[in-house]
């Protein structure tokens, strides 16, 4: 009936809003918990661990988040997706699995990383986005903020934008794209794509780029704290629920 | 305290995922009774009743529903209006509130309604649109299906399209909109607009078309249905999630 494991790649997207976040917890529904629990189905109820990309907190959703484990099943690719399918819950999308070689490492072997965050603009919030989008209908003074996001861009040490450090080697990342995009009136989006993110460092910066906009904080103080790795100001993180890891890159794409 | 009851218009929407419809019912979550409860509290817990344009299923979610009710408060339109956004759930939310003429009838009053039906048309399902499309990735023979939309428009009798009738008058309507709109591959939608609506119509009709962007029902059975009024093929009413009323239009704005 079984197979030696291979190491398969599972390429998914889910709405966070009703997870702890993605990491396993007992006694929480996590996405990794799920995940486990349907891949652990299709080896014959043999359990086996997942690795991830990164982890998302809770209430944060991923377009793109990339998995892997060792998997025993004489099942193909395409069946372990579609089994996956049939057993997964509807807040969690496979969109596809595939054999990849089995030094594959979702997390070490990404290159990229985009987070967006969204707004929505709407004077009384817009009811279809609010599982997915802060609502934030405050007049925003973009220009001042559009300047804090040209001067992440480089390589920088990101302390200063972290919550718990963890047990993160080294808090320099290597930023690429910092911009903020506005669709009409209505909606607008922080969008970040680095070599990888601190804890919390998105719903961090983008709680420090909307007191920017406010004039509540002016862009000389977020550079000093750029450039420093050290906070010596307060402002609120972001909520989870606008934020949204986009896409995951690889050297084979 | 008081002041002597004004009548008040209400513009509202609602994600419909977590709601029994709209129409009260003892012991379930309904928007008629959240916004029933909110509006009473703001004027002293005294009970009341609102009206609507219309009921909608459970599930069915509204980007615009106009409800109205007799009212007793020294709020101001825009005062009851910011109390309405501060008792109600996340998941309803209030446009804007004006008094209006005390005959003001939500429903008798609607010169209009547009519904508009969701198609999730990605492969796998967009997780971030589980709640308000239908998930719909066959094929489609879209040229047929256009050809019914066309047969719909104007003066018909839909009783061969309706639900349980209900107490009705009359089951003719004018359909002035009938329309199939794709927005690139991955979504479509169904956009009817008309004087009203039958029960459950619009589910009936989608169900109905997409057998025949499937080849199981031909156009001339639809239409042979529409002449005479009487449904002798049976075919599946789309799901509510994928349904939304759009606009109510009145005489007034």
């Amino acid at each position: 009936m079984t197979r030696p494991p291979r190491r398969v790649r599972i390429d998914l997207s889910y709405d966070g809003t009703e997870f702890a976040g993605f990491q396993f917890q007992p006694r929480h529904r996590t996405v990794q918990g799920v995940l486990e629990q349907a891949l652990s189905r299709i080896q014959g109820d043999r359990p086996l661990r997942v690795q991830a990309s990164g982890r998302t907190d809770a209430g944060v959703h991923a377009r793109r988040q990339v998995a892997a484990c060792f998997l025993a099943s004489r099942y193909d690719d395409r069946q372990v997706a579609h089994s996956l399918r049939a057993l997964l819950p509807d807040d969690v999308r496979v969109e596809g699995v595939r054999t990849v070689d089995e030094g594959f490492d979702p997390r070490r072997g990404a290159r990229s990383k985009t987070y967006r965050y969204m707004l929505d603009r709407t004077p009384h919030g817009d009811v279809f986005r609010a599982r997915f989008a802060l609502h934030y209908p405050r007049e925003m003074d973009v220009e001042p903020m559009k300047h804090v996001l040209g001067l992440l861009l480089g390589r920088h040490d990101f302390a200063g934008f972290a919550g718990s450090a963890g047990n993160v080697e080294t808090t320099v990342r290597t930023m690429t794209e910092a911009r903020f995009v506005e669709s009409g009136r209505d909606a607008a989006q922080f969008v970040f794509s680095a070599n990888g993110f601190l804890n919390h460092m998105v719903r961090i910066l983008v709680g420090a780029l909307l007191e920017v906009a406010q004039g509540v904080i002016a862009p000389a103080e977020l550079k000093r704290i750029l450039d420093s790795g050290e906070r010596d100001l307060k402002w609120t993180t972001a909520p989870a629920h606008g934020l949204c890891l986009w896409e995951v890159e690889y050297e084979d794409g």
